[in-house]
C-alpha cells in the first residue's frame, strides 16, 4: 500500500501544510447573524424561535412528520427508546460495529443490547443477521417478540447508517413488520443521505439524528428526534423537557424525565448551516469522486461508495484495506498522524468495549473481518483556504 | 394580603407594560465578541480554548480546585453522582422540597432517593431530619452506612441551595463525616451564594452548577461539576465525554460514559456573562432590598432573606405567605398572570411527584406547610429598560 501517495495527495487536496483535521464545520452564511440574533433576543435557552424554525425546516428537509431538537445526538436516541416503550429487560437489537452511543443509550434503559452482525453492502446492521437470530431464538405472541431461552421481550432493531451510507431498510423494515419490532434508525451521520429516495431516519418508527461538531451540519453539540406520528412527537416533547405537564404555573412532572432540549443559541447556528446542506453536499459528493480516482490505482485499498438502492451524504470517507491487520493499520495511522492529516481507525466493536462485553452477541465474522481494515480519511468539504 | 400593591410595585419597579419575566438574562459585555470569535475558529463545539477558560474562570470565581463543564445542571448533578460511587439499589438522602431533577438524577442511577423535610432557616435539607432519619434507621460498618432494615447501602446526601440561599452545610458535612457519606450539594441555584464566606458548591465533596436561561449567568444550556479532588475531576472529564481513553487514534470507552460535554458556543456565551457576575450579584441584592422595603408594609407575606451564616445570591425573589392556602396561592397567581407578570409558585414536592412517589419518605411537616405558600416574583436584576 503506496502510504506516501495517498498523503501527498491528501496534502495536495486540501492545500494546506498544517495539521488537516478529520472534518471541519464551515461557516459561511447566516450563523453569525442569527446567533446574535439570539442574544440581542435574550432568548438563549431552550425556548425561542430558532428552535421552533430549526425544528421545522428539519422537518421539510428529512420529510419527516415531526422533528424535535435536543441537546446531542445521543440525547435523541436515548429519549426514542424511551418513547418506543423499551424497558428495564427488554431486548434491543443493534450492530457491534458503531459508536459507543448506540450501545450506552440501550444500558441506559436498563435494557439489554444484543449485538449483531453488519451488512457488506452498508457496513449497517446485516438484515439476514437478524433474521436468522430472530428466527432461532424469538417466538411471537399477542405482546410481540420474546426469547424464547430467557422469556425477555425483544422491543426494537437499532441500525445505524455508517459514516453515512443507508442500510438495507426495506429488508429490516420487512422483518420489524413480521416479528412486531419498533425501528429506531440511529441516522446520526447520515443527514443528508436517502434510502430509495427517502431521507434517512424517516422510514423507521423514529430516527435520531447528530449536529455534533464534525457532522455535515453542526450545532455545536445537538441532535434530533424524527417521528412519523404526531402523538409520540408530543410524548418526545414532553419526555426531553422533564416531563413537566403544561400548565400556567404549577410544577407537575407526571413521569420521568430528561433535560434534553437544544439551546435557541445552539438551533440558530444549526438554522444557518441546514440554509448550506445542499452545497456541503455536492462538496462531499465531488471530494468522494477526487479520492476515488487517485485510490483507484492504489492497491490492497478500496474506497467506501454508497449502496446501491441510496444516496448517501458521504460524511466520512473512508478507506478498506485488503489485509486484516493491526500492525498495517497502525503502521498507516503512524504516518497519518505524523503527517498531521487525521485519519482514524473504525470504533472498537461494541463487544469489545469493557462495560458493553458481558451483553449477548451472535456471530460477528463481517465485523470482525472489518476491525483494522477501514480507516476514514479527512473529510472536510471545502478544500484549501 | 394586597396583591394589587404588589403588582402596582412590580410594574414600577421593571417601568414597562410588557410582559414581565421571572428572570430574564442581560447581555452588556463580551457575550457577542467571544461567540463569534468561535465561529470564526471553528471551534464551536465541545472541543475549544472557551471550554478551558470557563472552567478555569469558574474555578477562580467559586474557589473549586476543578470544575469540569457540561450540557446541563442535570447532567452535572448525574455525573456527580456516578463519579461518587452511587450504585444501582442504594439509597440517597435529599429533599422533598426541589425542582424535579434532583430527584430525577437520582432515579436515573438505578439508586433511591429519600426524601427529607426542608430548615425553615435555609428553605433547603434540614441537618435535624437527616440526622433523625440515620439515628433511627441507619448502622455503619466497614463499607459505610447502611438501612438496617432494607440492607441498602445509603451513599451521599444531595441538598440543594433553595432559591440561592445555602443550606446549613456545617451540620450537614458534620453528618457526613460521622456516617461516611457523600456530600453532594446541589449549587443549581447558588451560583454567587457563599456559606460563611466559601462559595455553595465546593464544600462538599461535589457540587453541581446550572446555566440555564433562567440562572444568574446564563451559557444558554449548561452546568458544571466542581470538586475539591483532582483525580474524581479527571474520572468526571472522562465520563462526561463518553469514557473515551485517551489514545492518538483508538475508540475505546473503558467504562460507561454520558455525552455531558458542554459546546464551546455555549462556554463562549458563558464566560461573558461570568466577567459581570459581580454586577449581577450587586443588583439583585439591591433588588432585595427594594422588594423588602415594599412589602414590610403587606400584612401576610414574608420575603424569604439570605439565613445568617450565609451571602445569598438573591437568585429569586420569594415571598413566603401566612396561610397555607391553595386557594389564596392560585387566587394571587391568577392575578398575577392577567396582569402579565410572571410569578410562580414552589415546584410540587418531590414525594407527590407520579414517577416518585413510590420511593421511601420521612416526616415532611416544614415541606407540607410551605407547598401553598412560596411564591417567586420576577427576580431579573436589570430593571427598567
Amino acid at each position: 500500500m503506496n502510504i506516501n501517495l495517498i498523503t501527498k495527495f491528501i496534502r495536495e487536496l486540501y492545500k494546506s501544510n498544517d495539521f488537516i483535521p478529520l472534518h471541519a464545520p464551515t461557516f459561511g452564511g447566516n450563523e453569525k447573524k442569527y446567533v446574535l440574533e439570539t442574544i440581542d433576543s435574550t432568548f438563549v435557552s431552550s425556548v425561542g424561535k430558532f428552535v421552533d424554525q430549526f425544528e421545522k425546516e428539519i422537518e421539510l428537509f428529512t420529510g419527516s412528520n415531526k422533528a424535535i431538537a435536543t441537546s446531542n445526538g445521543t440525547a435523541a436516541l436515548h429519549a426514542a427508546l424511551h418513547v418506543s416503550g423499551v424497558q428495564k429487560g427488554d431486548l434491543v437489537i443493534t450492530q457491534a460495529l458503531t459508536f459507543v452511543a448506540t450501545g450506552n443509550v440501550i444500558h441506559h434503559m436498563g435494557a439489554s443490547p444484543i449485538f449483531l452482525d453488519v451488512s457488506k453492502k452498508s457496513l449497517g446492521l446485516c438484515p439476514l443477521a437478524v433474521s436468522k437470530f430472530l428466527h432461532k431464538f424469538a417466538a411471537i405472541d399477542q405482546d410481540g417478540a420474546f426469547h424464547k431461552k430467557t422469556g425477555q421481550r425483544i422491543k426494537a432493531i437499532v441500525p445505524m447508517h455508517t459514516f453515512g451510507h443507508p442500510v438495507e431498510l426495506d429488508e429490516l423494515i420487512a422483518i420489524c413488520e413480521e416479528w412486531k419490532l419498533t425501528l429506531i434508525e440511529d441516522a446520526a451521520e447520515s443527514l443528508g443521505s436517502l434510502y430509495k429516495g427517502r431521507h434517512t431516519g424517516t422510514l423507521g418508527d423514529f430516527g435520531a439524528l447528530s449536529f455534533n461538531g464534525n457532522k455535515i451540519i453542526t450545532t455545536g453539540g445537538g441532535g434530533a428526534i424524527l417521528t412519523k406520528s404526531k402523538y409520540l412527537a408530543t410524548r418526545a416533547l414532553k419526555l426531553t423537557t422533564t416531563s413537566k405537564v403544561s400548565h400556567k404555573w404549577e410544577y407537575i412532572h407526571d413521569e420521568l424525565g430528561y433535560n434534553y432540549r437544544m439551546p435557541n443559541l445552539n438551533s440558530a447556528l444549526g438554522l444557518a448551516q441546514l440554509e448550506k446542506i445542499n452545497i456541503f453536499l455536492r462538496l462531499k459528493k465531488k471530494l468522494f469522486k477526487k479520492y476515488s480516482f487517485i485510490l483507484k490505482n492504489i492497491d490492497d485499498v478500496k474506497l467506501v461508495s454508497q449502496p446501491k438502492f441510496s444516496k448517501s451524504n458521504f460524511w466520512l470517507q473512508t478507506i478498506v484495506i485488503k489485509k486484516n491487520s493491526k500492525k498495517i493499520r497502525d503502521r498507516f495511522l503512524l504516518k497519518m498522524h505524523k503527517n498531521r492529516i487525521f485519519a482514524r481507525p473504525v470504533w472498537n466493536l461494541l463487544h469489545k468495549q469493557k462495560h458493553l462485553k458481558n451483553y449477548p452477541k451472535m456471530n460477528l465474522s463481517t465485523a470482525e473481518s472489518l476491525k483494522y481494515r477501514i480507516i476514514n480519511l479527512p473529510s472536510s468539504p471545502y478544500l484549501g483556504k
